[in-house]
């Protein structure tokens, strides 16, 4: 039988979805769980391989097990196999070709500035603290120079493994509430590092420090090396996943 | 000089405000911070000495230091000589005599419930988490049955040890979101374990699970052993302290 999960997880303890021997991953965790439930090997496919540090309010899972669960009794066994930081919301059964990553049509992120000179200590986990104060209409404006459909060499890793850079961004939309600034991307599918990448630029480009000049120069230039460091990860979360 | 300072931490990882040798607590770390800047030992002293886990977005403490300083080059030397989850916010000078516990004329403390059959794991930090249905009904009214000026025996630890146990609460309020309930309780000040004990109670009361019957009936008896135990501390927070 063919499963897909919705995982809510806090990416803070951990180093990223994808498994790696000997380190704290939640695809780990999960895999353990459900051989232990299942008796033998599972085999795990996330809409989205979230990074280290990275959160997820509905990350997608699917997988096959050799028993038939009632979806709520397989969500509370897998809760009662999983720690806290890490909670499946939802399970259903799907059709036996589902696979969360190929067949996902859309994905939304969000990601979070903390702009204020002191820290507020309940956002260091879920925040980027960026001490100085930024303009929010210009903000705006140069997210929207992301939307459609570019290459982003220049908003992921130099050694991206992918047969071609081109995507399509759907929306870019920011929210302004005192001391918190949230940005939210859509789209189909995104290059690794692209969002913390683009946020990153964003951020330059608002304090006037973009060598290129502007976003939209960015992106014509298809260089990786134009811009500095992707915004860090605890600021990251992967909110949902369109089937 | 004699200095206030206003403190928020994320007290998870804290054995609470008061010092105690070879534990990780707020006022050890402060008080370290201190020695540094001031070269000899400081004596602090907080509004409110939060328990292990519970948290403060508006902590008030006093103490005198032998240099004199600006109050923002005090708040980012103490930020520099804290963890992140503990945040100095604010710096002023005081009169000589201030004193941050004997002074204050009010505190207001946040209660979190996180009421849904799977906890979200961003709460799990900050919320106590209760897999069944309240009555929010009910919760506001029996809320208030605790406002007034009441010995609040039933409310306390067996052994408080305090001249008196009657307490003045001003005000208790209840927001509803979505899955999250949140209490409010203002007063000149609280027993040990008091807001917890109450949040405690008022859940057992919503459930029909109190064996004296009605909250208004715990109170009139003054009897700790009439209770369960106090709601768990990461739901607690000391939002702020009046003078």
């Amino acid at each position: 039988m063919n499963y897909r999960i919705t995982l809510a997880y806090d990416g803070t303890d951990y180093c990223g979805w994808q498994i790696q021997p000997g380190l704290p991953t939640i695809q780990g965790l999960l895999n353990d769980a459900l051989e232990r439930l299942d008796g033998a090997p599972v085999t795990t496919f996330a809409a989205g391989r979230t990074d280290a540090g990275v959160h997820a309010e509905g990350q997608v899972v699917s997988f096959r097990l050799s028993k038939k669960w009632a979806g709520a009794n397989l969500r509370k066994a897998l809760n009662g196999n999983l720690p806290p930081d890490v909670r499946v919301l939802d399970v259903a059964t799907v059709a036996d070709q589902f696979h969360a990553r190929f067949d996902a049509k859309g994905k939304t992120y969000r990601y979070r500035i903390f702009v204020a000179e002191v820290m507020n200590p309940f956002w260091v986990r879920y925040a980027w603290h960026y001490p100085y104060a930024l303009d929010s209409a210009k903000l705006v404006e140069d997210a929207q120079t992301l939307v459609g459909t570019h290459d982003f060499t220049t908003f992921t890793v130099a050694n991206c493994e992918t047969k071609t850079r081109v995507r399509t961004i759907t929306e870019a939309r920011v929210e302004c509430e005192t001391d918190l600034l949230t940005l939210y991307f859509s789209g189909e599918g995104f290059l690794r590092y692209q969002v913390r990448t683009m946020v990153g630029a964003l951020v330059d480009a608002n304090r006037g420090r973009l060598n290129a000049g502007s976003i939209a120069e960015l992106i014509a230039r298809r260089d990786r090396a134009l811009i500095g460091a992707p915004a860090p990860a605890q600021g990251l979360t992967l909110l949902k996943v369109e089937y």
